[in-house]
């Protein structure tokens, strides 16, 4: 077995990084001194990283053009936006490399989140816990008035990926009649899944709109004054993909308005919002801090889901989450 | 057909009044001058309940008894404690009467409002609710590290009846772990169902412990200083039952030491409960106001139940969600 150089700059406590380095027995392990802090951010330019054959984590978008040897880079987040360039492709291209994203690590937490969303949404849940916070009025009639059923309604997914399938699955029980847009529809989604350029004509047929698209240039503001109004009156917005998809301001608008009933936003543009951003009085919009992927394991099941990679690229086998290449 | 006497004090809307009358139509539909305004408490005695064949609403207890031609009393609410009486029984039984409850009405709505509260836990949604309402400081870091997966956990359902069926089947997707325990276990349940003696047993293999229990004298207090001693450290209790079923300071103290992760609670002992009341500031107890059961189209249901449990009872058909009798 040939000894390879695995580049890891992803943030791992001591326990992951034993875990780490003891599925890699027999190969060379190379850190930087300052792992990236984060999945949002890449980590810095790293020789390291420029000779390695493999690289882990949140690698330099340089590094990966520059570092020849490089034919595995697997991503620690379930975004790639900053990997998706031509230049990029063109680099990895002519050496036969991949990038892998780590999808399969945050579809279940991911639509947890957008479930709970849209449960919260049901049950009045965001009202009743201000209202703890706050009076303590017990708003019993006013908040049932308002509560309803997940059972039976329409959900549009746009950007049908893992975490789309995952929360296909999640809904199966409550007999949501689910439909889905992405990219390229495959047959094999489970649900009826058309290409994105229906998405006007669906959006006028949900009564909830998760969006799960990434953030890339073709997407930004892609949910923007004209897409709300192709909204019924009363529609819910779910953002649990990447905040740019969003035109925040046309959002506002149509909150204020009354013409979408609300908004979960998982994610916003820029992160963090500052506290004084306009989003956060927005009626009826609840935001949480791109929590929708945390779980406790999700450092574990990231170092897993790279051995599982890892082992499957030593024996020429397909990839999970191969996302270029 | 013979022509039969109904007396409703339900609280009805003009269009599911409409919908009763027209259902009830060749039968004679008497209500009083004010009805029940609440599920949570019975009409005042009526002259019109004591002489009608059935009861549609909150009747009083004591036209149950006094009423002799009172065969069928479809109640509105899942609950049935004050309707569940010797006197009642023994009123009931030589004239053949029967009681439903209106547990079908309810149990997708508190089923969503169960595995809501679930989510909210596993997601951290109430301190991010919290962060907005208040500084916005984005916490990220320190809400994810909290955040878990509801999948592949082990669920303890106290009290398995039309509630506990529903959110077995909304759990389904989430691969748990269910047990069961009711009263009277029938082996039909689909999931392992033991009776209410193994509670102290099961309370110590469960992470999230579902209390469903209604509010009769047998249940007072059921969940105590030693219930909460039984459970490992980190459990979460849900109450969607009876406030009644809960040994209120008990629930604080085993949260106040952090045995109990956090208590998720729809109903309380009394309600509403007074601003000043301990348990709205126990460290991660969270409270709605009784609004489990809620849901728009939830009294078009109630006619719609009433109208089937009628059709049945006039043509000697089994009726649904029979409670006593």
């Amino acid at each position: 077995m040939r000894s390879l150089t695995v580049f890891c700059n992803a943030y791992l406590a001591p326990a992951q990084y034993q875990r780490l380095t003891s599925g890699l027995a027999g190969h060379r392990l190379v850190r930087p001194e300052i792992p990236a802090t984060s999945n949002l951010h890449a980590g810095g330019p790293e020789a390291a990283c420029r000779d390695a054959d493999i690289a882990f984590g949140q690698p330099d978008p340089t590094d990966i053009v520059a570092g020849v040897r490089l034919k595995l880079i697997a991503l620690t987040s379930a975004g790639y936006a900053r990997y998706d360039t031509a230049e990029i492709r063109n680099a990895l291209q002519p050496r036969g490399g991949v990038i892998c994203s780590a999808s399969m690590v945050y579809a279940d937490a991911c639509a947890h989140h957008a479930l709970q969303f849209m449960l919260s949404d049901c049950r009045q849940n965001v009202a009743a816990v201000l209202d703890q916070a706050g009076k303590r009025t017990w708003p019993k009639d006013a908040l049932r008035d308002r509560c309803r059923l997940l059972t039976n309604s329409r959900v549009l997914i746009v950007g049908y990926g893992t975490i789309g399938a995952r929360l296909t699955e999640l809904l199966r029980p409550f007999h949501a009649h689910i439909v889905a847009l992405r990219r390229k529809p495959r047959g094999d989604e489970g649900v009826p899944t058309l290409p994105l350029a229906e998405l006007h004509a669906q959006l006028g047929k949900a009564d909830h709109v998760v969006n799960l698209m990434p953030g890339v240039p073709e997407t930004a503001g892609m949910f923007a004054a004209s897409e709300f109004a192709a909204m019924r009156p009363g529609t819910v917005l779910y953002n649990i993909g990447r905040g740019t998809t969003v035109d925040q301001p046309a959002l506002e608008a149509a909150l204020r308005t009354g013409h979408l009933r609300a908004a979960y936003l998982d994610v916003t543009d820029p992160e963090p919002l500052r506290p004084a951003h306009p989003l956060w009085d927005a009626p009826n919009c609840h935001i949480t801090p791109h929590t929708a992927g945390g779980y406790d394991g999700e450092f574990d099941r990231q170092v897993d889901h790279f051995l599982e990679n890892f082992h499957r690229f030593m024996e020429g086998k397909p990839l999970a989450d191969k996302v270029i290449g």
